[in-house]
């Protein structure tokens, strides 16, 4: 096949009509190209949906649920496709299973198996636009299935690695990656790329513009994803790549803060007790996953202190198991402090840099602030401490790691598309 | 297969989702049998969604078009099996496609040519009730289609012959078919039964309760047709049959009004011009259709006058066909009056019932009541009489064909679900 755009809007960016037709024109843009546009549902049309299921049964039986769910996309791809041919555009649109996109029949949750690199071929020698339904496919049992949320950004890259594009344009509603939350650090940038494992380290510690999965996906097919501002077409946005052929100019791309965490501790365990092991299995076991723990034993007192953070949500559910574990081992006492938050800085090759570790526990000792618990991984380094300082400790992180300098590549650079 | 129940709910009888509990208790009240339940989109969702697709394109593509509206019954079937499976109910939605209905190729105006009995079978093994998304199938090329308005009736109806049930019901949210307009002659009484013929009488001139299509597709197969309310559940409603099994007490069924019609007239056409014929041919190959028509010659002058009635809808278009003719001619004079309504009887077998055309054109001469056109057809009678005196026209014959003393059946007779 020649060379194919790869482009995938948002459900913000097909909110109504109106962005419909811009959407139609930043196609339009791409006239020279044979273009394959994955779309969202409009809005919050899913979440709607979801709310009349919800309405109807307690718990809504899963296949009745993405059959539901699916025309969210049906809807935004019919008059996304209507809009174009208004245009004299040749498109056509494709649900997920039209297009050939074969899923498991885990519905809800469901993975891409396979995509019919035939159907798909045919469909774009027919088109200039081929607008596919994201979030949906069809399971060997001939269903239709949902890949859950997220699951359009896994689409566009699945779609972009079968017909052999070498990028995949994500459009949403922010110009592109930043190196922290611009709503809370004024000087936050803009990265012109950043490498797939710093993508998922940040979705990982809450700061979501795509879809990890769809990250991992393009990080297997080695595929560029570039996340983009669909109502600034002329943004270059953010390249994610494996990050080999953009020099290295920085340690840490950004940072970001998760006060969606709580810290739980665990007091007076009788020292022999495998508290450590048992508990990390007892909660996995549960799905609730743990990434930060600590334990302090006193040789006196034969006793031992273990600290852990987990995601707030998951406090109840954790509690429950904790108890039957101070039951097992026949001592101890439970603390919960949800008054904390996670900050984390990310870099590709952070954990071979004790240097970024010492600076980063130097800076916060120096002001104070007080770090409960910390954990450093292959390109990221974490702090649990109170949830007051968080706004605190990440500016004096980002200005540090001078990321209020970060480096932006001229525009023309950049702007290939 | 056994015996199974096939319902079909309208858009207004799946309006809300308080409504599709009702329904689902209504479905709940057939649980000794197996249930085959087609569903409209909900309240005026076609509608919303076809508004959408006119901001899209002025003349949307069909093809995208029926991929849009069919998402409308995706939404409520799902909904119905979710609300029938919080109940225990062993319930699964089909969409056209999944249920096996083949169509052809003529988006927006599809017709059934087939539906899969393997499928529904399958389908009706596996599950107590089947719930089915009408108005749409799959056509040969593989796209989805529509069948146009009305089209969940014929979808219904089909599905009764394929399962090889003996009965339909169609709920809506009237009592059944009136004997005339109940909105405008008080003592309009609701028919137990009523024969196909006359149905498709009533629809021709205004009345429509149940499609057409359904109704010519149950009378092919010989299936009865049930209308009934959603909302009074234990009422027998009106029964469509081929009347062969009715013991016939009435000549005339009902009384309809029209009042979407025009009064066309030309005058001082050349008597050698073949002018009536010509009118027929041309307004027909222009899809208007005309069933009253009168001539008039005038020997002294060598001229005639034609008139016509045409619907109100259609004037514009039919008045640049009649100035073509007027020009082919050569002369003549055009007049327009869309102040008239065509008043009707319907029964069947009135064609041979000179009786009844002398009664009706009686009354209505006795009351100074102007007839400007007359049809009497094999299971109708109309006239063309002034907007201003349809409705005194109406109360004339319902009172005179004694329909305000409707025989109906006692409930314990009709109500056999």
């Amino acid at each position: 096949m020649s060379k194919i755009s790869v482009l995938k809007f948002g459900g913000t960016s097909v909110k109504n009509i109106g962005r419909i037709h811009h959407v139609a024109d930043v196609i339009a843009r791409r006239s020279n190209q044979k273009c394959l546009v994955v779309v969202s549902a409009m809005g919050d049309t899913t979440d709607h949906l979801y709310s009349l299921a919800k309405q109807c049964a307690t718990f809504p039986d899963k296949r009745e649920l993405d059959l539901l769910l699916s025309t969210g996309e049906q809807v935004s791809i019919a008059l996304l496709a209507l809009t174009l041919r208004e245009r004299g555009v040749k498109a056509k649109s494709y649900t997920g299973a039209q297009i050939g996109i074969a899923t498991d029949n885990a519905h809800s949750t469901a993975r891409i198996t396979d995509i019919c690199r035939d159907t798909l071929r045919a469909a774009l020698e027919e088109n200039d636009v081929v607008v596919v339904a994201g979030f949906q496919g069809l399971s060997e049992a001939g269903e239709v299935t949902t890949l859950g949320r997220g699951g359009s950004d896994t689409t566009a890259v699945a779609l972009a690695a079968a017909c052999g594009a070498d990028t995949c344009d994500i459009y949403t509603d922010v110009d592109g990656i930043y190196t922290t939350d611009p709503n809370k650090i004024s000087d936050a940038q803009i990265l012109n790329s950043i490498c797939y494992e710093e993508v998922l380290e940040m979705a990982r510690v809450g700061a979501q513009v795509i879809h990890p999965r769809a990250v991992e996906l393009a990080k297997e097919y080695g595929l560029q994803v570039r996340v983009r501002n669909t109502f600034k077409p002329d943004h270059p946005g953010t390249i994610i790549n494996g990050g080999s052929n953009v020099e290295r100019i920085r340690k840490v791309s950004g940072v970001a803060v998760d006060g969606n965490q709580a810290h739980v501790t665990f007091t007076r365990v009788p020292l022999e007790f495998p508290f450590m092991g048992t508990t990390i299995d007892c909660l996995s076991r549960e799905n609730i996953s743990v990434d930060m723990v600590s334990q302090n034993i006193d040789l006196a007192s034969r006793t031992k202190c273990v600290s852990l953070a987990i995601k707030y949500e998951d406090v109840d559910h954790a509690i429950v198991c904790l108890n039957e574990l101070k039951r097992l081992c026949g001592a101890g006492e439970l603390t919960v402090d949800t008054e904390v938050a996670k900050v984390s800085v990310i870099g590709s090759g952070l954990g071979n840099s004790h240097e970024t570790s010492a600076t980063l526990l130097g800076i916060l000792e120096d002001h104070g602030l007080y770090v409960k618990l910390f954990y450093c991984g292959e390109s990221r380094i974490s702090c649990l401490i109170p949830q007051a300082s968080a706004n605190h400790a990440t500016a004096l992180l980002h200005r540090e790691f001078k990321l209020n300098e970060c480096y932006t590549a001229p525009l023309e650079f950049v702007l290939t598309a």
